[in-house]
């Protein structure tokens, strides 16, 4: 089955309180190093059918509409492999 | 500045309520064809310095004890240009 992922950041002009608090947490931690963090969704789909260019569109459709607030956020949408090995 | 990604995902015998309801509701919106969606967590580093192993390597350890609750959730840490011109 294909996987399509949709990751979902905020934009980069709007402010990101929950990845300020990672930030600030670090160095506490004993992290160092880290200069920013923010943090967004990430949506794993799996698709019934193919992934082609009208699943891609319907998705990317899906994206705009429902899986991000556009006005705050920006999202891309990227094709992975479902037997993917990175984990 | 260096960019990597940490992504935290549920594991995949973890109920996951937030991309059921997610994937309830596309049906509705009119979107077919989604077999299953989850949702998880993405986090974008900057980092001061250069990506090395060592650098790498304490991603990892901040992901495994801080960012992901390894109990539940998975994740991944890869390398990402800056200035990707993806989105």
């Amino acid at each position: 089955m294909a996987r399509v992922v949709v990751d979902v950041m905020l934009k980069p002009e709007i402010l990101d309180p929950q990845g300020q608090a990672v930030q600030r947490a670090l160095p506490r931690l004993g992290f160092q190093g880290i200069a920013d963090v923010r943090q967004g969704k990430r949506f794993e789909l799996e698709l019934e059918g193919p992934v082609d260019e009208a699943a891609l569109a319907e998705i990317h459709k899906m994206a705009e509409t429902f899986l991000a607030n556009t006005v705050i956020e920006d999202f891309t949408v990227r094709v992975e492999d479902a037997g993917d090995g990175e984990r």
